[in-house]
Order: structure tokens, then sequence, then C-alpha cells
């Protein structure tokens, strides 16, 4: 009596990440600056503890925030995330259709429906080289298959080189099992990059010149984790070559904020397409928890969020520097690269040519034996293979750590040094 | 260039009892006895409100609670949740493998990667008559077919009847499709009523005798909300028919304390089943609200969680016999007949013969007219239409609302009974 899965269930492999994760579980003593969590220090304990007590002296008014909510989420939330969404694109309030967009249990869950809904096994979505990791993993959990889109030597999309690709694929037919681009378009996971509002109209123009629909999945996760000033570029949504193609723009109110709470949104410009997410949705949870989402409504309301966002802003700002600075001497007489970034979580290094970093390299044993943990690069790649990259996180450890992580990673580049060269 | 969704999007028609519910918004001076929602005056905000001030006070371990967790869910919690079933099944404190239990967005996302992990399109699920309706919609949204197990005269499961089914079903290949059977097995939604442990185990013995692998899928939602004392029924996983068996067990934490949380948990005792699930969960949202669960992790150890529910049975009991006892003189005479259940939130009515109860009936019709609304039973049939049957909710009304629902559904149904003789 063989007991047999889904097609999909047979179609699980263990995350590599979570793997990995539990290596580094089992030593203690390892500094990771592989986790993308955030600061634990300045998770707003205080703002949301003050809306609670606020909410519970609101009687059954207040009650009303442990009660089911309904699944396209609360309407007043929706109303000030359609705001910032507006505010960020500079276009006027009350541009983006309320109803179009919907509270998901982290923008986690909203990538999900959005694969879910629009691949089958063998679809192709187009991802950024390198791309964010998990997106990978909906995609092989759910049989869709990730291309590379085109890199110019600077390491930005090259829309040339994307034109080919999608002439090449009508070419063979295959341009139909084309459904979507998917961008991370501010200071992404992993690169730390953003896609220019040039490069996003680029593409818009060569998509809205196809002879088949290819959407476009805007994964705006890191948006306002910029240090010092926004990055320029309005999201697909307020983009004229955008215009009537169907878009799915992603954020959350909670990465950024706390990330224990887990309110994601979506938006979306196609109503069949979103109609299917929230049938979907109601289908796995028929609404995201209205207690997380009250709690972060007030917090926007109030301006909480905002002012977190300043503060957190410096703090990551801070971080990255330490771990930059703490990096760069010695690495870059070792013969690695990257850029700093000007937003978000991550240092997105380049590895001496040679110098291999994945999972199963010496080098990899090497940090894990000096005690710090990193990504390895090579997992946010959906095909040919770049076994040079590695992603380090700096939003979880304080100052000190960072320091020491960097210390022993610098430990463990010099020591493989020698190596790399045979 | 037309615009096409996966199987799986185009599949999604929009729910019913969500169409429904819209019509209901539309007419705020209409009483629902439809929405499944939880009594509002009891949600436990102060302690939910202590809870976090507890937190708030701890620093930096407090603030932990606003960071991410783990996929599979906190460690605290599972173990609680674990001992509790134990001590429900009467088995002794360990004997669940800890590692086999993960904490959900909800049993609801429980149930969806239950079904999700097992079941290709085509694919067949056993179900109750009467079932949970959103598990309807979510067989229909991933493409399963439900299929009704044959009921006795009682209302009952009809082992024999069982056992012929999937007997015929072995006749025409079809056995194969058939990969789980789904039973709301404690005061269940909407039937009110319990599978004994006798039927229990006359499935289990069933299912081990046949030459393909039928899982069960047990839904233990409502077991807590007993109004008297708890069924005496041990679940499936204590049951020694099932030992060996592939078992998944779901309920929730907080539908009987504060829905807004959203805090389910599942236990599978099949490995690969589980790591299938676990991978999928990781893919949707890489574990359920960290500060969701810690809340009710703590209310839980507190004994917050059992004293509420001690108090929520009384409320629910006192409110089922004022729903019962103002339907029960007025509705019998005219031919109506229904048994009073001993937990749960429904009462499960019978229509006098002939009188239809579905959502295009004249009988719907007078109830809005009236200012009443329900769910209309033929949505919780698998297939064969039954449309005399109605589920009424009286968790969210008070007892004067639940009085005045209850004379204007009766005002309806004495208005019914004569056309309904045509």
């Amino acid at each position: 009596m063989p007991f047999s899965l889904s097609s999909l269930g047979e179609r699980q492999s263990p995350s590599e990440i979570t793997r990995l994760m539990a290596v580094a579980l089992e030593r203690p003593d390892i500094l990771s600056l592989a986790a993308g969590f955030t600061d634990n220090e300045s998770l707003p304990l205080e703002d949301v503890s003050s809306v609670v007590d606020e909410i519970a002296q609101e009687g059954l008014a207040g009650r009303s925030a442990l009660q089911y909510g309904s699944n396209i989420g609360r309407e007043g939330l929706r109303e000030l995330v359609a705001n910032r969404i507006e505010d960020s694109d500079t276009t006027k309030r009350g541009t983006l259709n309320r109803e179009q967009l919907y509270i998901s249990n982290g923008s986690q869950q909203a990538l999900y429906l959005a694969v879910q809904t629009l691949c089958d096994p063998g679809d192709i979505i187009l991802v950024e080289q390198p791309t964010y990791f998990v997106f990978l993993e909906i995609l092989q959990g759910l049989g869709a298959r990730p291309i590379g889109i085109p890199t110019t030597s600077e390491s930005e999309i090259d829309l040339a080189g994307l034109e080919s690709l999608l002439v090449e694929a009508e070419r063979t037919g295959e341009l139909e099992r084309i459904k979507a681009l998917y961008l991370v378009s501010y200071f992404a996971n992993p690169s730390g990059s953003s896609v220019s509002e040039a490069t996003k109209e680029g593409i818009g123009k060569i998509l809205g010149g196809l002879s088949s629909t290819v959407a476009i999945i805007e994964d705006a996760a890191y948006r306002e984790i910029y240090y010092e000033k926004p990055f320029s570029a309005k999201s697909c949504l307020a983009l004229e070559p955008y215009q009537g193609a169907p878009v799915f723009y992603t954020s959350t109110l909670t990465k950024p904020y706390a990330s224990g709470l887990k309110v994601g949104y979506a938006y979306c410009t196609e109503p069949l397409w979103l109609a299917a997410m929230l049938n979907v949705k109601g289908q796995q949870d028929f609404g995201t928890a209205n207690f997380a989402q009250t709690i972060v409504e007030r917090a926007v309301k109030k301006g909480y969020l905002d002012r977190h966002l300043n503060s957190l802003r410096s703090i990551y700002h801070a971080k990255m520097n330490t771990l930059h600075e703490a990096l760069s001497g010695p690495l870059e007489s070792l013969g690695w690269n990257w850029k700093a970034p000007e937003g978000g979580l991550y240092l997105w290094l380049n590895s001496p040519t040679g110098l291999r970093t994945d999972a199963n390299s010496p080098f990899h044993e090497a940090c894990i034996k000096q005690g710090v943990f990193y990504v390895p690069g090579d997992l946010c790649y959906p095909d040919s293979r770049i076994c040079d990259r590695i992603r380090l996180s700096f939003g979880v450890l304080g100052e000190e750590d960072l320091r020491e992580a960097a210390r022993r990673f610098v430990a463990a580049a010099m020591a493989m040094t020698e190596p790399a060269r045979g």
C-alpha cells in the first residue's frame, strides 16, 4: 500500500537554505551573516504595546481586533497602504483602486499566490541574476521554471539581451510559456541594487511589443529601507509603458517594522488575476490575522511606522558601514570586490576569480570553522551556477558582533587565498 | 495578447458564501445567523493586553516576539499543543513526536497544505454529508473531487456503505484516486455532531484493509468547544486501527479564544507528507507570525486559554439554548426538525419536506426580506444537492438579537409554509 503525494508534494525538495540554517543552529558559537532577520534591539515593542493598550481601553470596539476580519483585509489599512504607494510614486492620491489592493500574510504569501494563479508546471518566469532565493524556491515548488534575464557587465539588466531572449522564445514557440518577469526593484535581496526608471520603462516597452502577454511581478520589499534618500524610480504601477498591462506589485509593512507581525500587501491591475488570488487566499486563510492588521493600521496612522523607519535607516546605514569597512581593507587586497549599497540589508560580495563559495566549497567550510555563516550566492541564480558570490546580512548582529564576524570572515578568506590559486 | 492564468487560477470560482455575505453586508439591518464568527463581547482583550504588557517589560528578550520565528513554529508552543492533544486523548505525555507537529496560519492553512501536497486535479477525498463548506472550496480550487460518504438514516457515517463504496472504487480502478477521508470529528461544522470512537475504529479497519493507502484528515477545530463535557472519542492519532497509517490531525488555538490571532496547528504521522507540507509552508510564509504565536503560547501556559474556554462553554451553551428554544416551538409545529448540539457553534435545521432553502429559493428570499441571514445547507454537500438544510450560527449575536433573529426566521418560515405545498 504505497503512500503517494500529489505531483506538487513529490516535487518538494528541502530548502537548501533551511538545511544550512540547521547546520548553523548546531553551532551556537557561530555568528550568522546569513539570516535576513531584522535588527532585534530596535524592534518597536513600546509602539506595539502602546497600541495594544489603546485598543484595550476601547471596550467592545477594541475587542473586535481579536475577531475574524475580511479576506481582502482591513479597509482602513488598505487605504493607508494605497496612500503610501501613491505618495512614493508621486501620483495623485486616489489613483489606485482600493479594491485591487489586498492585505497578505507577509509579502511572501502574495508572491506565492501570484505565481500559483499564473503558472502551470513548466511555465516560465524571467528573473534577475541574482534574484531572491525564496522566490526561486516558490517556482521550484510549483514546478515553474526560472530563466535568467541577461545582465550587462555592470550587473544591470541588459535590455538588448532581454529582447533577444524574447525574440528567440517567440521563434521556438516558448514565448507563451513565459508568464511573468520578476523584479526585486529597490535595494534588492541579495544584490542591494535597484532598477532604474529607464530600465523599467525599457522592459515595459519590450513586453508591450510581444505577441503574448508577460506580466510584471514587482517586489518592492526593501523600497522603504533606504539609508539617505528613496531610490528615485517610480514603481511599474505608475509608469506609462505598463498602463493596460498586468502589473502585480507587492511589499511589506512589517519587515522594516516588526517582522513578527507579518503583514504584507499586493496590488494587482488585472481583475481576473486578482480575483483568482483572492479566491485562493480565501481557501488558505480567509484573511490575514485581524489583530496584526489592526496593530499595523494604527502604527501607520499614528506615524509610528514612519518614525521607526527614520531611525531604522540610520541603524542599518551604520551597520552596513561597519561591516563594509571592516571587510573592505583586508578583502580588497585579496581581490574581493563589491559595492556599498544605498539601502537594504545585504552586502553582495564577489570573491576573487576562481574562489568557490558554494555550500560544498572549502571556503564555506573554512567560514564555519572560523565561526561565521553566510548565504552562498549560487542559491540566488536560476540556472547557470555562479559560484563566486556571497550574501552577507548585517540586519541582526550588533556593531561589535559585526566586527567580530568580519574578522572571522577575513581569516577564512586569507586561509583560502593560497589554495584558490591551485 | 490574451492574458492567461494557470489552470489552478482558471479554476477559481468566486466563493458562493462570500457572494452571499456581500449581499448581507449591503443590508446593515440584517441579523446574520450565517457567519461562523465568535462571540465578540467575550473576546479576551484583557488577557492579550496583559500578556503584551508582560512581554513589553522583558526588554530585549520580549522584543524578540516581534522578530521572525521558525517555519515549523515556536518550540514551546508546539510542546504545549502536544501536551493538550495527549491529555485529550488520555495518552501518556511525550507520546507524540514534537517534530511532527507544526504551527499554522490558522487550521485553514493546515487543511490547505494537506490537500495541496496530497491531491492532484481529479484525485478524490471522501467527505461527510454534510461537511465543512470551506473544505469543499479548497478541493474545488485545487481541482480535487469530493465524494460523499454514505450516511445512515440517523445521519451517521454508514460503515457498510463506506465499505461498498470502496469495494466498488477498487473494481472500477478508481481506488487509487481516493487519497484521503476527511472527518470533522467533534461538534462538526455544520452538523454539530461528533464521530464516535467505534465509527472511527470501523473506518480505520476498513481503510487498513484496502490495496491502496487512504489517509485520514481529522479536523478537530471544535473539539474544545463542548458545553458540558468533552466528546468521549479519542482522536484517530490515538486509535489502534490507525497505527502505521497516514493520519493528519489539525485544530486551532484561537477560534475558541481570539480568532483575530489566527494560530492553528497540525500533526502528521507520515514523514514524507509532513516534509512536503513544511516545504510548501516555507514558500507561503516561512512560519506563522511569531508575535501571535508568542501571545498564544503565554496564554496557554498561564491557563488563560483554559479559563476562557470554561467561560466560553457556558456562553455558547446559553446562546445555543436561546436560539434553539426560540425556534423549536413555532418551527416544530411547521414540520422543521433538528437536534440541539452538545458543543460547537451551529444549529443544523432540516426544513419540512419540499421546502427548498438554497440561495435561489423563495424561502431564502423571504428571510432576507425579514432581515435574517443563514447559510444554505446545500453548500455543505459534495454532490447530490440536498436543498432542505440550513446552518444557523449563534456565535456572534447577543441573546436579544438571537431572539429577534429567531422571530424573523419563524416569520419567514410561516410565510413559506403555504407556497411550499404547491
